[in-house]
């Protein structure tokens, strides 16, 4: 698979990944690590929150979605860096046993002035569910180097 | 530790977390499984790529942000629920030795008016290693419950 350099990317290009399935034991083992709360780490617990049952802490929803993405065909030179987010959202619960996978569309394609060689690219990520419902969706500033970039 | 309404929110409220220590085999662990590139999993690799040495997923250090939330006195009643972010940016790298801690502000508070007893409070998550420099920020819409609703 060939890497992208910034003069590569353009409007309108859109990539979707592969699937990858979460499970119970999976969100208990994020939420432990980085956001023990009830919704995140016990099915009892979580039907009284909320949530009304287990739920994936967002955060493991987002590096799910980098994991997706880096295994994409969203290959930019010299790697994926995101400089942030515009906007970043949860519109929906993971749940055990969802399978995710991910809408990746180039938006726009903005070379930098003080910088030559490098510049940004605005992606609409949005991951979906197996009933093709997002669970989550964010408009990313990708950092990316041209063809005659020193880091390319 | 008592948890808050969103009556309790007001705007200019102002939360700092404990610290935590982040090391390169950290930053190696959670990349392999997450985020695997380079310039996360690997200290030689990584000096030939734009962080010139190795750094952490930025969705490491939003998960540990997260850890440090969790841990500090921000406790809304029904837990730490993000609808999402307006904004969400990784300024500088997480680098292995660094100590972390978040600083969280409350910038507005937003009863709904479609759901009564609840509504969303805006704060600014702000990350920062131990020379007091951000390595992550955020504007995020956190929902709350006030103390008439059913799930607070």
């Amino acid at each position: 698979m060939d890497v992208h350099y910034l003069e590569d990317f353009a409007p309108g290009q859109r990539y979707i990944s592969q699937r990858l399935r979460i499970d119970a034991d999976q969100i208990k083992a994020f939420a432990a690590q980085f956001d023990p709360q009830p919704f995140h780490l016990d099915e009892v617990a979580a039907e009284k929150t909320f949530f009304r049952g287990l739920a994936a802490s967002g955060w493991h929803t987002a590096a799910l979605t980098m994991k997706l993405l880096v295994g994409s065909d969203v290959r930019p030179a010299g790697g994926l860096i995101g400089a942030g987010f515009e906007s970043f959202n949860w519109p929906r619960p993971v749940r055990p046993g969802d399978e995710l996978y991910i809408e990746c569309e180039v938006l726009e394609v903005l070379p930098s002035r003080s910088r030559p060689g490098q510049g940004i690219v605005r992606v609409r990520i949005t991951t979906f569910n197996q009933n093709a419902e997002p669970v989550q969706d964010g408009i990313c500033k990708m950092l990316v180097f041209g063809r005659k970039a020193p880091q390319a």
